[in-house]
């Protein structure tokens, strides 16, 4: 393995398997008890490593939960555009944004991250992702009534999660080909219903 | 292996070999030409058997398709369902039979061979699937205006797919833990409004 971080030489050997011992620590733990309980100490811990080295490569805990999801961007950055658009301009905003994320560049390694998180093994890393980085984020903006916002937040998740399993791991046509703007226009709807919109929920 | 089959000493051995070479053959043909191109007597002929012997092990076609994709139920009979039912009442009906049908002890295989199908390696057998059996059955009945059929159905799918892999792969909550009632009343008017809907489609 080599040191991707041009370090001189003299330096010891080895950071980027440090880096993968943290990756992997990180993981575990993240699976194991969510994103909000999971410290940098115990990760850094678990890799037998200082707290601040965990820091010094990765950044803040959102930066390291991207790179542990190997994530190209910091989800933060693409939720953070969410945070100004009115409430009732979500479901359209969010199916543009993603989709054009996903068609982009960018793309390639967000689709492959997204399928190794969403079709991997273990479905708690996935679970961890959704609800306490991408939900919890969507959820209090459409708490209204007070206490729907989860099943609000979630089923628009679910929209979202088979617009992308259909569109970029099936290929399914013709929802494959369908321009960004189109779904914005058809899909977007579905998930301004699921956050505004007046639904049958049950206690 | 062991005959499953019961059938008398004396037969020749290894019906259970030739039934997994048939199914091999099935999966591969299914995947590479699709289900209507896939002939019994092609499958027949890459697994060195008598089409009869295909028959005679898995009836018609669609059984076939099922076992080879280890469907506990011919696809054909939930279908079916579908045939009778007002195309205005469509949605709702949909999502109640599938997500009863992935709660119900049936479910148990029924999930794990969708799992397989909808996240294995090879997306064609999926797409095959879907387009094939699921979409072709449901689009004639929702092509109005002409032509927006394929993208009414398409549309439906994703919402249907992205459902199961929320509930029933990621054990997403609240969504793996709602009833299969509030289901239909909240997701249902999703697929109603893609297959009946005034949707801004493209040409």
């Amino acid at each position: 393995m080599t040191d991707t971080n041009g370090t001189r030489s003299g330096r010891r050997p080895g950071n980027s398997g440090t880096k993968e011992a943290i990756l992997d620590a990180a993981r575990t733990r993240f699976a194991a008890v969510g994103f909000v309980k999971a410290s940098i100490r115990s990760i850094a811990s678990a890799a037998g490593v200082d707290p601040a080295l965990v820091h010094h490569y990765f950044g803040t805990k959102h930066e390291l939960f991207a790179a542990a999801l190997k994530l190209p961007i910091d989800p933060n950055d693409i939720l953070s555009r969410f945070r100004t658009v009115p409430v009732e301009e979500l479901g359209e905003t969010i199916v543009r944004t993603v989709v054009t994320i996903w068609d982009s560049p960018l793309g390639v390694p967000v689709v492959a991250a997204f399928r190794g998180l969403l079709l991997g093994d273990d479905p708690a890393l996935a679970r961890t992702f959704l609800l306490e980085i991408v939900l919890k984020e969507i959820q209090p903006r459409v708490d209204s009534p007070p206490g729907t916002g989860a099943k609000r937040a979630a089923l628009a998740a679910s929209q979202l999660a088979g617009l992308f399993l259909t569109r970029k791991i099936l290929h399914l046509e013709p929802i494959a080909s369908m321009p960004a703007d189109e779904l914005a226009a058809t899909v977007g709807p579905t998930l301004q219903r699921y956050f505004t919109g007046d639904l049958p929920l049950q206690d």
